[in-house]
């Protein structure tokens, strides 16, 4: 009988073109498989709590996946990480009930997104914020944030789908947000936000707004008009990748 | 008439084919001239204060050129940042006497080697340290540190340079060293030199012998011996690119 297992992964995904599988690009979901493959002689396709775009990283990404094989759960793990790039490391591998799934089950996620407010971004710190050395008004920018807090149609935060019709859309665009806040330490200013679940670019979207009320294009009560317009044109432009990291995921 | 310039850069070595201009290579030296290039229209090469390899990091290389635009140095120093990739940041430009080098002029430098002795490395650490998580006795490696202050001859420490004679390399091969010590800060043990000049792979042979003192392959003393041989194939092996950092360079 297959085992099932739960992967808790970080990674930089600077360098690969997101998690989910394509042909001709590396992947995070296609080199775990590969690893795995090369560890257990075993071909399966983890299943990630969702994807994460091009240049995203995370702290903790969990995936889940079943295998035949007996080798104990964390001779696994430390055989996957002699074998992953160390730009992917595994961070807990344990067997799990029959039916858990790493996308199905989750209940609550975190992200967060760093931006840089020096002069001057290190070069050893550029690929893990989005630098924005010019003026913004931080104040409104973290009253902006509350007006997303509780239960709302998020279509206006939302990439469009081209694999989805209009009225799936819709249906699908309610999310919980549990808790959304900024937060100064040093030079670093984050956003963090946590929520029963995220649409496509919803974290990007939503802090490429704040950006505009930070620059004093948007007032902050605009995010609550925003919501309300269900209109992905109302809302900003979607931040940068290299500044945003999946936190984790609650089971 | 030309005016000379200083500039004190820092980037991350790691996706460059080291510092020295090479056809068909991403260098530094290279990205360098390209952004000096397109941002005051003149070409020139920048003479750095030594070369770094591949995968090699600094946090204060030095380099100089000299040119004809009257642009104020901070300004100039400004538009290189914007030119630049983030993975190189201009932190000083300043206008000298018309005799400075970089190499030519330099008194002193500082390299710093960083071993991270934690069981996991995270993907957003790995390509700024060696990750050696295996038994070290770091006591006897900062007793072998000792070993090499002063003035000696480094031939066995120097990788062959295959553009020079043997007798030039044993006249070249003198250099003293001021400081040499090992510090444990948390994870990260680190290995800090500071002497008149490097010869090439210097500081990564110096760990990479240091290493098998730390594995009780070699007694510390055996730094002593190894020396006095004048023999490369006595030391030990180059330690990875990746832990070290060119961190100063003084005049």
């Amino acid at each position: 009988m297959a085992r099932n297992f739960k992967i808790v992964l970080a990674y930089d995904g600077t360098d690969f073109k997101g998690w989910q599988v394509q042909p001709d690009c590396v992947t995070l979901q296609g080199t775990l498989a590969d690893a795995i493959e090369r560890v257990t002689g075993e071909r399966v396709l983890p299943q990630g709590s969702g994807r994460t775009d091009a240049g995203v990283h995370a702290l903790g990404q969990v995936a889940s996946f079943a295998l035949q094989s007996p080798i104990p759960a964390e001779n696994l793990r430390l055989a996957l990480n002699h074998t992953l790039p160390p730009s992917i490391r595994a961070l807990e591998l344990s067997e799990q009930a029959p039916d858990f799934h790493a996308r199905h089950s989750a209940k609550a996620k975190t992200y967060e997104y760093r931006i840089l407010r020096a002069a001057l971004c290190s070069p050893f710190t550029a690929r893990y914020v989005h630098h924005h050395p010019y003026p913004l008004n931080e104040e409104v920018m973290a009253q902006a944030a509350g007006f997303v807090v509780g239960q709302h149609d998020f279509t206006s935060f939302a990439a469009t789908d081209p694999e989805k019709g209009k009225d799936d859309q819709i249906a699908d665009n309610v999310r919980t947000i549990y808790s959304s806040h900024w937060q100064r330490q040093g030079d670093l200013f984050t956003y963090a936000v946590r929520g029963d679940g995220f649409l496509h670019h919803m974290v990007r979207n939503l802090v490429g707004t704040f950006l505009l009320v930070g620059k004093g294009t948007l007032e902050p009560e605009s995010v609550a008009t925003i919501l309300s317009a269900r209109d992905r044109s109302q809302a900003g432009p979607t931040a940068p990748a290299s500044g945003l990291f999946l936190v984790s995921v609650e089971y």
